[in-house]
């Protein structure tokens, strides 16, 4: 079933797909930026649960699928140039919307000329198995 | 001059730039998303203010040299993936990250299948000149 609102949205500069940007709707903190696809923005908007496209395993991912760790929408935003969507969101499970275990995918600052992880890990990852997360395991 | 911190940075994979997710350091809204190459990265790490990477332009776009409306740096992160940099700003000038004079892109809310303008202008963005902004001008 089309949304209508999904019409207004340009997939096609971003070859189909278009960058989201997931904030938590509580402390505003930046959680995450992933992809949509035109399937992934009408699930989203019809079951209120954040679904993104996965470019690497190339396929719906619906968020907290294998951990638990899933998102309810409280707002979806779009921005001027219609590409880019905002959701603000509840994070459930473990709080943690990075695979890596931390609340935020974004735990590291710009300190002179470095990259320091300045966030503490909420959660180890390993136990949501050994097949998860977006990255191939370690050869 | 090359900045340490740069060389951590994935630029591969989107073809020279990545997403640039800008938000207010005060109220932590979400201003903007925009991108960056590699040079755009180290002009802002070397002078604190926000250089993007105009794709439209195909140059670099040192906000707020039109409006005025720059951004000076509090904090930039990186994400787990390296591909998606986040920026927490000081919004100068008339206080309108949005070329279309929002104080942020995201000004529409998705309400009943429709994106609602929820937000009032700041500005007019007409008062920086016929040739502003990053669309071609109408037909």
């Amino acid at each position: 079933m089309e949304q209508a609102g999904s019409s207004l949205i340009d997939f096609d500069k971003g070859g189909g797909v278009i960058p989201v940007v997931t904030q938590d709707y509580t402390s505003g903190r930046l959680l995450m930026v992933a992809y949509m696809n035109r399937e992934a923005f009408e699930e989203t908007a019809r079951t209120g649960r954040a679904c993104y496209f996965s470019r690497s395993r190339n396929r719906l991912w619906r968020k907290g699928e294998e951990s638990g760790n899933h998102q309810t929408v409280r707002e979806m935003r779009l921005d001027c140039d219609a590409d880019t969507i905002l959701l603000r969101v509840d994070q459930h499970g473990d709080q943690a919307a990075c695979h890596e275990g931390f609340e935020s995918c974004f735990f590291r600052v710009y300190d002179g000329g470095e990259w320091r992880t300045v966030d503490t890990r909420k959660v180890d990852p390993a136990k949501y198995g050994a097949a998860y997360g977006h990255h191939k395991p370690a050869a």
